[in-house]
């Protein structure tokens, strides 16, 4: 993951830090507990699948999907989240708090990828590579990928319930409902994104804030808030994440409309320019790119103030808002 | 429905009642009763979709895909088994049996119509027609049917915990686990169906076995399971709901393989002798037809015995199952 260091160009090179600097927060700091964090989740998935029942040709076609690299945002998010509220950090499931986060975060993943596969089918966006290898479908075969992605999101509840659900229920109903409805938001924004006319009276950047706030903000969102509910926060706090998360949510994808501008296709990993090529609603296009550089801040201030009530125990989650708001990738 | 009256040849006409009749229970009655509790999930679910904010073209897809007609065997099964364990049916949610069963019954059936869906695909079975009218990616397009039906996946689990989550949980977190198992061992079945020489040193009639289990069996199980769960059965009372759901989940697929044998297209409704055609496994196949005859006479008193302990509540679920042994579509 690169860090504000990186020699790229980055997207907002003077964003002003609000808070005062925390000196064991340094890019080294940051980038360990990445990756702590990311281990343990993929351990975690990794283990989930391996004791599943399955047969074999699918299990493999999931393990594909699902442990072949990504950045793991969303469940760092609900890490995070929980610490925010716990103020520990618990990735072995010694607490209650810890467990609930891990499924969580597990579940988050499991859902993204199979949004992924599915988006990528011929009959979607029809694409060959993601993350420089081939999509499940060409790996495989096209059924194959229809039922994997149709697995992982059964899997995402399973795995929730599987590991919380007792005589006395736990946090699982609650996580179950918040990433049904996010995972139903999802799938509806994917929609709006191929039908972008769907709403006459609106003008075309509220198009398009609705087509984000479903297509990328729906997850981010529910990550925040999953993470919340691990910790047994309270409505106040859960209103904050929710907050947090939506600023973030949001200021994600107007940075990876800027990068689509501004960046090579080799840099990237994926195809540069492919937004204005296909017509796409963008920031940059909607507003231009300055007025989209100062969308990024004032998201980025907004993400920050929504931490205010959480003092250090939200470090994690504002050096994962600086690290959006700074990405070449 | 058809009854034990049709004029078409039942599958085993002569089988025996091991219960003194039940004067109560004609056959009147029971289509009275099938016809009721259909209404009530269908009112509901669409009530629920109505609900529900969606872009327009993906609920008119959803609609179209879950209220189209179908049998609604898997809701019946949960009504009727949460009936036998509290003694009385409560298809307004004025108990919390009933809401439960009701959202348990409404979700089980989201299942089951995305796994459809997803079935008829060009890349799956590549299906024109279903229930006499247009499969959903050709009513609309392949993008939407994928779509709609990871919807109703979704739907299915929101519909359980929006329904039921409440601060002290109640069964939400039992009914997603049991729901998403069987989900996934349903998609599992499909992949085992398509590669039937997955386990090489089981025979063919425990491969076709194992098939049935996951494919078909694996949601009528879980409906009969959550029946039981949303009724708040002990331990016993779920074990005995499960051997019932088990034996008639077999019994509905033996009758399915004699069908494809010994019926019309015409009066089936889809293409007959199509498995056959197509080289798959089969009951008739493998043991012949009187050999599959006596399986589902051993399977129906398999169920029978089962609900020996439910008494007269569980009237529902034996006519239930006199109708799966008689069905002849």
């Amino acid at each position: 993951m690169p860090t504000a260091s990186t020699s790229q160009p980055s997207v907002t090179p003077a964003m002003p830090d609000p808070q005062p600097s925390n000196p064991s927060a340094s890019a080294a700091d940051f980038e360990a507990s990445v990756q702590r964090q990311r281990s343990a989740v993929e351990s975690y998935l990794a283990a989930f699948i391996a004791g599943r029942s399955l047969p074999e040709n699918l299990r493999a076609a999931t393990e594909y999907a699902l442990l072949g690299g990504g950045k793991r945002l969303r469940p760092l998010l609900v890490l995070r989240a929980c610490t925010a509220v716990t103020g520990e950090e618990d990735l072995n499931g010694q607490t209650e708090a810890g467990k609930a986060a891990m499924a969580a975060a597990g579940a988050i993943e499991l859902i993204h990828c199979f949004s992924l596969v599915h988006d990528d089918l011929p009959a979607m966006d029809d694409d060959d590579l993601r993350r420089g290898r081939p999509t499940l479908h060409k790996q495989t075969n096209e059924a194959m990928a229809i039922l994997a992605g149709d697995l992982m999101t059964g899997l995402a509840f399973e795995l929730i319930t599987t590991s919380l659900t007792t005589e006395q229920a736990g946090p699982a109903g609650r996580l179950c409902l918040e990433l049904a409805q996010a995972t139903n938001d999802m799938i509806a924004g994917q929609v709006y994104d191929t039908l972008p006319d769907f709403d006459a009276e609106l003008s075309e950047l509220d198009r398009l804030k609705t087509i984000h706030r479903n297509k990328t903000g729906a997850l981010i969102r529910c990550s925040c808030r999953m993470g919340g509910i691990a910790g047994g926060a309270d409505t106040e706090k859960i209103d904050a994440l929710t907050r947090y998360g939506e600023a973030i949510g949001l200021m994600f994808q107007v940075v990876d409309d800027i990068l689509d501008v501004t960046q090579t296709t080799e840099h990237l990993g994926k195809t540069a320019g492919k937004d204005e090529a296909q017509g796409k609603l963008t920031y940059p296009s909607l507003i231009g790119l300055d007025a989209s550089r100062a969308e990024v801040e004032r998201l980025y201030h907004q993400a920050y103030d929504a931490l205010t009530a959480f003092g250090d125990d939200a470090e994690g989650l504002r050096q994962l808002c600086d690290y959006l708001a700074k990405r070449t990738n």
